[in-house]
Parts: C-alpha cells; sequence; structure tokens
C-alpha cells in the first residue's frame, strides 16, 4: 500500500509524485524522491524495482521479508533492514520489519507487521530544509533514529520488569513465580537483542573503514545512532547477564527454603515424637507400673509430656528451626 | 554413480557429453561442463582427476568423505564440502556430504548419504539462461543456496521442539522427561550446527579480502548465502542458549517440586502424628483419668481428634501446604 | 551554573573572563580558555556552543545527559563523556556524569549529578604552570586522571565488601544473608563497570592508532590513565568472576546444611522410632506375655528402651550424624 | 639412542649416513639428511647442535622436554614440538614428546616417552621419490601428518565413552558412576586439547601470514594439516560442551530421584500413618466404645484399616508417587 | 636500600660504582652500569631519576607500587613491573614487586615485598661474558626469566593441591572439605593469574610488531620467555577450568549423599512403621480378638514382627537403599 511519494528539491518539497513519473524525477539534478510504501505487494516491489532500478536479490528479500537487520550495498544503491520492536496489547513483543532502499537520489521504505508509521519523521525532516538538503542518506539516517529510538521505552520496560523481580527475588514463596518471570524476560530480551545487534554491526560499516558512497557525509549522524545501538547492547548485555545470576539466586533461594521446611519438619516431628513415646511407655501392660496406681498420676503424666514438648519446642525456636 | 554430465555454452544446454569426450569440452571457450555423481567410487573420482585436472589432496579428501564443511583453492580451481542434514523417519537428523569441484570450466558435484539430490537445480538453473551465462561459479552458488536452504524446516523443526518443551517446561511432574528432551535437541542443535556454522567461515573468504578469482563476479550471490547463513547460525546460539537457561529453569522447577512435596509430607505427618497422640494419651493405662468413665468421653475424644486435624489441616491449607 | 571561567596564556593564569569575552581570548595565541559548569541548563549549554563552536549532536548529549562514557571526534574539537561513581550516604553507589568538551584552546566541563567538585585539578594544574603548558589537553588528562582515581576507593570498598563475604560463606546458617550480599554486590560492581569498562576503550583510542590531534603531545599522560583503568578493569572482573564462584559455593553449602539436617532428623526419628516401637510391643493386649507379670518388669523394660536409643545415638554420634 | 640417519638426494635414497660425516652431506647441493633419535641423551643432542648449527634454545628445550607444542622460527631453521598422545594399558592416556629440527637440508626428530616409532612414515616416504624431493618441508609435513593422524583414533574413543555413558544418563541409581565417568572424560578430553590446540595454531602459522622460507613450496599440505586440527579441535569443543550439560542434566537426574524418593517415603509414610491412627483410636481405654464389644467388631476394624490404607495406596498410585 | 652498582664493559665487570659517579659511566661507550635496590626509598628513587634521566610517570609508579604487570616504552628507556609470587610461611601465596627500568647503558631494578634476592642472577650472568655482552636488554631478559621460573613451582604445588582434592572428591562426606579447599585453590590461582597473564601480554610486544630499540637484538631470548609464560597460563587457565568442573561435581556428590541419606531414613522409617503398626493393632480393646487368648500368640506375633521387618530389611538392601 503506497503511503506517500514526494520528490524533493534542495530539501524543499517539490511535488507529490505519481508512481510513474518516479524515474523522470530521479533522473533530475539535486532533486530526490522518497517513498513510502506499508505491506507492499509483490506488484507494488516490481513496480519500485523498475521505477528505481534496484537489485533483483535485494527486492526478493523485501518480498520475502524475515530477513535480519542488515545494511548491503548493491552497487551505488544501500538495501537496509530493519526490526521494528513494540510492545503488544497482552505485554508480548511485537517484530515487525522496515525495508529501506537508498539510492544517490531516492529513498524508499517499505515497512510490514508494524503498528506505528513514519509520517513524524517525514514531517520533522520537512521543517528542517537545511537538513534534508543533505540528501537521501538524511531521510535514511531520520529513519534509522526513529527506528532506534523507539527500542530505548521498550528496554526500559524490560528494565523495570527485572527490577520488580529483583524486589521479590528472596521471597522464597514466590520462587515458582520468579523463575517463570525471569523465563519470560530472558525471552524478551532475546528478541530484543536479536533487532539491536546486527543494526549496531550493520551501522559500524558506515562510519569505519570503507564508508559507502552514499552515506560519506553523513557520517557524525551514523555515529550517533551507532553510539545508541551501542548502549542499548550494553544495557542489554547487562540485563542478561543479571538474569543469569537471578536464576541461579532462585536456585539457592528455593534450596533454603527447603532447608527452613526441612529444619520444621524435623522439629515438629521430633516434638510429636516424644509426646507419643511417653504416651507409649505409659500404654504398656506391665503389671507393676507404679505411677499408673497414684491418683494424680495421669495429670502429672500430662504435665511431663506438656514440658517435655514444650522445652522441645524453646530449643528448637532458639536455634532459629522454628 | 554418475548422474548426468552435460556441456553448456553460453548458458546454454548444449549436448549430454560422454564422460571420455569431458576434457575436449572443458578447453573449448565460452563452455563449462557441469557433472553430478552421487556416491562416486573410487574408480569414477579417479577418471574424474584425470579428466578435470584436480589435486590429489582434495581429491583424497572427497574419497575419505567425513569431512568438515570447508571451501578450498587449489590453484584455479576451487573445492568446496558441504553437509546436508535430512530429517530422518525416527525424527533423528541425517547428515549427508556433497563434494563440489569447481573449475574457471567445470562444476563437479559429488553426493554422498543424501536422500535427497539436486535435480531440480539444474531444472531452474536450465531455465534461466541469462543466469547460468555467469558461468560455473553461478552453478556452484545454485548448489550451495539448495543446500543452504534445505536448512531452513530443520531449524525450523528445532525451534518448534523447543516451543513445545517450553510450553511445559514450569510442569514438575515432568521434569524428566523435559530435561530428555532438552538434551536430545541439544545434541541435534551440536549437528547442524556443525554444518552452518564453519560452512558460514569459508563462505565468508568468498565474498571480503581476496576472492578466489572464479568467483569474483558473483559476490553478491555469495552474499546473499552469507547472510543466510549467519541469519541461521545466529538462530541455533539463541536456540543453544535458550536450552541452557530452560535446563537451569528445569532444575529450579524441580527444586520447587521438591520443596511442595516436603511441605505436603511435613504437613500430613504433622495431622497424622497429632492424632496419634492424642490416642496414645487416652490409650495409657492410669488407673485415675476421669474422662474415660463418661459415657460420652469416647464420641467428645473422636471429636476432639477430628477438630484438631481439621484444625490442622486448615492451617496447611492457608499456608499453602496442602 | 557557571563555576568558574579562566584564560591561561603560557600556563599562568591571566585573568578571570567575562563569558561574552569568551570568544575573544580564544582567538588570541598561546592562550587558552577553561570553563566548568555544574549542572548546566540548557541556556547556558546554548551560550557555550555559540562561543567554542561545537557542534549540535555533542551539545544535545549533554543536553541529554545518561551517556555512555565516550571520547568522540568533532572536527579538531573532542567532546568526552565520563562517569563518577560516589559511595552514597545509604551505602549505595550514586553515578554522576561529567561531560568535557576539548578544544585546541578551550577546554569546557559541566559535572551532572556529582557531589564532589573540580577545584582541587584546577588548584593543583595552576600550582605547576610548566605542565599547564601543554595546553588543554593537559587539562583534559588533569580531569581525567582525577575522575579515574576516585574510581580506586570505590573499587576497595567492593573488595572489602566481598572479603567480609568470603569471611562466613562457609557458615550455613547465614546461607540467606549471604546470597543477599553476594547479589548486591555484583550489581554494585555492574554499576562500576559501565563507567569503567567504555572509558578504557575510549582512552585506548587517545594512545594508539591514529591519535587526536589535540591530544599527540600527551600520549604517556593518557596511557597512564589507560594503564589505572585496565587495572580496574582486571579487579572487576576478578570481583565478578570470584562472586560467580561464591554463588556457586553458596549452593554447595546449602546443600551440604540440608544434608546435615536430613541427617539429624533421620537419627532422631530412628531413636524416638526404637522406643515407641518397644512400648508398642508390651502395650499389646495379649494374655500370655510372661514379662508383664514380672514386678521387675517395667524397671527392666524402661531400662531396655534406655539402652537401645542409647545404642543408637552412639552410633549416630559415631558416624557424625548428630 | 640413534635409531637411523640417512642422506637422500633428489628424493631418492642415497646412503647411511656416519654421525661424524653428517655436516659434510648437509653441505652438498640437492641433498638432504633425516636423523631419527629417540629418548636422546644430551650428549646425542650436543653432537646434533655441532653438526647442523642448531640455536642454544631450541636444544634446550629439546633437552628439558615437557614443552607445548609450537613451531619456532630460529633463523632457516623451524623448531617443532608436537606431542603424542597414546591409549595406555589401563584406558589412561599417555603423552609423548616429539621434537623436530627442520632446516633448508636436513630434518632431525627425537622423541620421547612414546610407544609408536615413525619408522613406516620413512618407508612411506622413500616409496615416493617424487614427493620427497620437495626435500626437508615434505618430511617435516609426513612426521606432522602421522602425529596428528594418530588423534583420531583417541578422539574416536572419547566420543565412543561419552556416548556410552549418554545410554544411561537418565538411569538415576547410576548417577555416581554417571558423574564419575564424565569427570575423568572431562580430564582427557583436556589432555588431547592442549596437545591439538597449540599445533592448529602453530601449524596456521605455515599457511598465512608470513610463511617460513623452508615450508613455503608445501602449504597445500600443510593446509591438510591444519584442517584436520581444525576438525580435531571442533570435535574436542563440542564433546566437551556435551560434557558440561551433561553434567547438568546428571544433577537434574539426581534430583528427580531425590524427589522420587521423597514421594514414596511420605506415601508409605502416610499409608502407615493411618494405619497407626486407626490403631491408636481403637486401644484407647474408654469404658465406653460400643464396637468394641461387637463379636465381628475386631474383623470389621482390620478390614477398615485395610481398605483405608488400600484406598491411600491406590490414590498414591495414581498420582504415580508410588 | 641499595644492594649493589656495578658497571660493565663488553661483558666484562669494570667496577663497583659509587652512586654519584653513575651519570658518568652511563655516558662511557661499550659500558653499561647494573644498578639493583630492594625496598628503595623515595629519596634513593630521586637520585637513580636524576642518575640515569629517568621519566617522572615511570618513578611515580616505581614509587607507589602495587602495580598491574607492564612494559612501557619511555623515549628510548623501558620500564617494566614484574610481580613475583612466593609461597608463605603458611602455604599462603605472597606477591612481591620488581620494578626495573632498562636504558641503552643502563639496567635499574629494585624489588619490594619479596624474600628472595637476584644475586644468583648476576653471578650467573658474570660467568657468561659472552652473552653480557649483548648490554642492557640481555640482563632485563635474565631477570625476567629469573622471576618468570619462579613460578613455575608455585604453579606445580597448585597442581598438586588440585590432584589431592581431585582424588577424594567423589567421598560425599569431605564435601564441606573439598568446596573449602577447592574455592581457596581457585583464589591462589587467581592471584598466580594476575601476575602471568599481563606479563604475558606486554613480553609479546617484545617480540611482534614495533619491538622497542633496546630490545630488538636479543628477541630469541624473550620469546623463550613468552613461551613459558604461554604455557603457564595455559595451565592455570586449565586449573580453572577444572575446578569449575570439581565445584559442579562436588555438587553433584552433594545431592547423591542427601538422596542416599534420604533413602536410608525411609528406608529405617518404614521397617519401624510396619513394627509399630503391627503392635498398634494388637494393643487395640476389642474384646474378640481370639488370637489374643492364644497361649503362642505372643511369641507368635513378635515372630510376625520380626519377620515383616526382616523381609522389608532384606527388600530395601536389595534395592541399595541399605
Amino acid at each position: 500500500m503506497l503511503i506517500n511519494c514526494v520528490a524533493y528539491e534542495d530539501g524543499n518539497r517539490l511535488a507529490d509524485c505519481p508512481i510513474d513519473e518516479i524515474s523522470e524525477y530521479v533522473r533530475r539534478p539535486h532533486c530526490f524522491v522518497w517513498v513510502a510504501l506499508k505491506d507492499a505487494t509483490p506488484e507494488e516491489l516490481g513496480t519500485m524495482q523498475r521505477e528505481f532500478g534496484l537489485h533483483d536479490l535485494a527486492v526478493e528479500d523485501a518480498r520475502h521479508g524475515h530477513q535480519r537487520p542488515k545494511i548491503e550495498e548493491y552497487g551505488d544503491t544501500l538495501f537496509a533492514v530493519l526490526h521494528t520492536v513494540e510492545v503488544g496489547p497482552t505485554d508480548d513483543l511485537v517484530v515487525g520489519e522496515v525495508d529501506v532502499f537508498i539510492g544517490p537520489n531516492f529513498v524508499l521504505s517499505t515497512r510490514n507487521r508494524t503498528h506505528q508509521g513514519f509520517l513524524g519523521v517525514r514531517e520533522r525532516a520537512e521543517r528542517e530544509p537545511h537538513l534534508l538538503k543533505h540528501g537521501s542518506a538524511f531521510v535514511f539516517y531520520a529513519l534509522l533514529d526513529a527506528v532506534v529510538d523507539r527500542y530505548f521505552p521498550v528496554i526500559d520496560t524490560l528494565e523495570t520488569d527485572l527490577e520488580s523481580i529483583e524486589d521479590q527475588i528472596f521471597e522464597p514463596h514466590l520462587g515458582r513465580a520468579n523463575i517463570e518471570r525471569l523465563y519470560a524476560l530472558k525471552r524478551k530480551i532475546g528478541i530484543v537483542k536479536h533487532a539491536v545487534s546486527p543494526l549496531q554491526e550493520a551501522v559500524a560499516k558506515l562510519i569505519s573503514g570503507r564508508v559507502p558512497q552514499v552515506c560519506s557525509n553523513n557520517r557524525e549522524y551514523f555515529r550517533d545512532v551507532f553510539d545508541h545501538l551501542t548502549r542499548m547492547n550494553a544495557s542489554l548485555d547487562s540485563l542478561r547477564d543479571t538474569i543469569g545470576t537471578a536464576i541461579q539466586v532462585n536456585l539457592s533461594t528455593l534450596t533454603i527454603e527447603e532447608t527452613e521446611i526441612t529444619k520444621r519438619l524435623a522439629a515438629w516431628a521430633g516434638i510429636f515424637a516424644v509426646a507419643t513415646a511417653f504416651a507409649g511407655i505409659w500404654g504398656m501392660n506391665f503389671q507393676h507400673m507404679p505411677e499408673l496406681q497414684l491418683t494424680w498420676g495421669y495429670p502429672a503424666a500430662l504435665v511431663i509430656i506438656a514440658l517435655a514438648c514444650a522445652l522441645m519446642w524453646w530449643r528448637f525456636r532458639r536455634a532459629k528451626w522454628l
């Protein structure tokens, strides 16, 4: 589905541009065309391929989707695959895909399975013609920056999640809930990591070594994005490491809980065993058990049993078993 | 066993080519020969070595089989070892081997222990003469791509397996089944990893640094394969990491289960101990136990015992021990 | 908030310099301006950007704060983000940020969320004009060195903490306290690590490869800082590794404790079970139980029971179960 | 002990060469001398050092033995330390050492603590004069290849061992045996790894970067050896990884076993507690317990107790506790 | 404290050299001065700095001590920090420090907190003038070699320690002792690792890439030291890895022990429960219990109880629970 297709000259909006005139605008100097698609059909991609002269393999990738984030050169054109990560209605993470083709005088983006669009990026860019004048590479930067900036709230959510688990990680009766939440969190981190980590590698190539021609004038902007990605990556690694430790700690907490229950079991078993043993002894059928004849024998026995149990209870209490 | 042996000129099928005329066709310009063998005997390999002038060590490797995936240069010839991974009848993974020799004007492939062949690759290539015109390197790409594409369903199977384990990972009575399935899955991942990971390294050399002469015009195609392999590798690493966590989680789940059983054991032991202790006390043989003489003593005792047990049951219930 | 703003010539204090004359002083040869801000407002940063001609992206970073430690080049200006780590009132770690802009003849530093200032650095530098003569790069070194030196006492605190945990790690009843302290310590190490590790990477670029122009004459000083950071990093890694082992050891200690309690439970359960079994047998209602008629039957029974229990107690004692 | 000392010319055996004429043969063009020692004494090494002009440090290393596998250049001479690994009589691994000096026209090898010799290598080489013509580097390759090929059966043994452990890893009563075998296996893998891994690094230098002069014409042969070492290394890493997982799985299996035993303990304790409680109640001494007077009271009681126990047994059975 | 200060010419001892004439000797060609200090005071270091013209930062490091092992260039002078590791009286490890300044014609070493000195190194060097002729770099090599050689016995001690732990690692009642010893050993390994690992990195720079001028003629000697350090590092890594596994194995062993104790507990609890249940049944007060009237009822009951217990004992025995 075509969202919009606009031609720009010297950073200013020139005209909404009909699809079949794209190739004309692309040929004009100082002019570039910025096309945005959503859930593009194979036919639309075919049209675009003809108008912009895109490479077979790149269009193939865009058609199939489900690529790994990457930035590839095909001649003087770049093909970038970005992943969007959005928090879905039931707190799960939804991964979408934005494919961007960047040529010397065109930018073509197509987004799939994403809820939020990039109209805001276009508006902001159009308000700053002195930046938009940098051409298609700046548009690419703006899209990239928008995608990357949207990772931050997601990572914040994950960090908040972890903190709320950590608040109760030493509460033993929550062992099962904690381990389930830690496992779910680890999976979410994996999802974000798969978006961030390959993108960081890809952006690194835009700022060091042999930089693609089309991006060579905007290195500082891409370094800024790279910097954000590096920070996110460090946060994710740190989250992952903490979860690993938290899982180990969870196991220790569970073992402590079991030890405490075993202690209680042992303590109460002991106390009742004493009572039962006394009762059993005075329940024996020997004929000559003088205490059985005493009038105050029974109450005395009850008191002795109670005292013995109380003594044990007190000792277990002191030893922190109860 | 010879599958077929065809000569191509400018991307078009020229002729089925008898084995002993191979060396003639190979010498013709703009012409290349594509030979496919299956479970080649040492004699067949010997013939091929003479016709194509292959290097001793490469032929030796092809004869012995069981090589690690690799791509090696011998002068202007490449020798590639690829592993196929197929899901066998009993859900186990069967690893086969495809050895490919690529010269400036020939391709020789021989497959061992594989169920599925590569006739489809040849058919598709012959339908696209404008691509086949690129020569032997394109044929190599087509074979490589076919082998690599067949890894995807296998990896999907593994991911589905893991998901089905994850669905029941917190069900404690399945502890043993889960750990066995996780272990089996980890082994399967190892098998696929051994096919994918060395191949990725090998293909990397075809797209960066000093690229072998024979592949230098098809770099974008090999980059596409490399990209697939990178994605697979990331999937496998992620699977492996998740399994590691799942094994730890399994242990926590087991410990939780044990704790719960210990709790129940403690609770019921306590309840019965109370009953037994009361019964033991009223079973003592003291002569002066006034309650024993009462008509309603026995029913009262039963009620007292029942109430004591019920009280304990209720407290254990509230504490979630029962 | 402006702390101070001073112009220096040939290493000597020239004059306190009004903000709106900064750009004049900056243009004078052999002269450099050193400005210190604290919790700078966007307006102050805007003024500084105009006076010194700073890059948009760098000023943006300084405005937002919460950057990762880094050192970036913008033309002939360096932009450095440093983290301070201070031990807060309740023993927690407080992370602050110092942003430094270094040009050929100016240094601008602004610190946020830090308790301690850098007046001492300026005083010490002014006492050594022969060093201050090296210009703005030397001032940057002095600030960097001050920030880094303040990490040492923090790391010492962490090491002391770990040692005090290690002193009681094998005391089983402290299992829960130990694991909580280890977990808290691990988090603190992570905080310091996030300050030290990226800074080490950044400083490495000042001493090897393509060194930024402005720092090229002070390489030995930056190598000294790099050396400190390397040492800290090694200490932190070593701490982290030790904590990992300590958590494992904690689990073993807990398991040992549980085993010992199980042993005791088993031992006492056995002893009482013997007493109860004997009592039960002599409590049976058979008519012909000759020992029941004996005058000394009852005391003998008590002695037998006591002896049996004592024997078991002694054997458990010898087996170290009690 | 001198095994043999032969001079070769153009790949053909020229003559058995007396030790004190070695230096003469070494000076002849197209000629090289191949000396094999076994458990060389310091005196023998001294003689060889004089005849071949070997470097002090290399001879020192050969004299002391117990070096790490390595290949070092001393001028135009190479010094290689290789480890042999043999399966000893009691299934333990015996590590021996082969030190090889390779000059432009000599090869000197001395083996220590190895059972098997290298006579077969010499025989095979002498049968192929067209290969032996390549000179001392080819001899080095042949020795290297022989040493490396002998690792394969050792690694196979380890893999077979692991498989036999895996067959019984989920059998809980074998927990102790399994963990002992896994630990022993891990140690053996470490031993082989110490032979393979440094050698792989060393051989890598013979095929890439600045290749030592003496080996520059045999690169493909050394690449073949490198390939074998890479494969072995991958196998060993994979073994090690699997053992790590197996140890974790073993712990889970043990925990499962403990849980099952706790379940049984709980079940039987429950069943007997029921019986004991009933018996205790009917053993109370209340005067008015009407059921005690009934003729069929006793058999009814027995039946009730039996039924209660059976009911519990059945429920535990259904819950898989028994 | 000055140990000695000697001038050498062409490898031969020229004269004991008074401290204030050092700078004269240093200026003479073919001559170098070798000064050894012990626990040098700041004043002594100040004198030396003036005489040899040492760099501020290096002298600062030497004054403060507690540096990480490193080798740094200051102009044509090298500054090396080495750690000595000695086994102290109570089997703990004592870390000392040796700081060495190496100039084209001087060597200054100062050792702190070390028990053993380096007089032996000087004596050995003076006995070999042909080596000492190589100048200050050779003296540096000799000191370095002496320090490194003293690590070997320490590492041997650690390996012996580990072996003695391994001999008893599967003995469950030693669980606590084993884990304490493993933890202590791990800490010791960390201490040695901190001496060896950074030194290896530092020495690597003396043999590859841009080698400092002063060492360029002794590369083979430094490679020899590097080789030793590599071997040690591998040993330490291997020790560390084994300890990690041993800690895991220890946990398994503890779990096995607990399982065995639980089994025994269950078995004995079962046996006594049977006895108690029988006794309880015959202790019931039903009027019509015919077996109670039989003369041989009591002995028969005892036999039945004994047989039941024996049967259970035998079955538990067969199941290896007892």
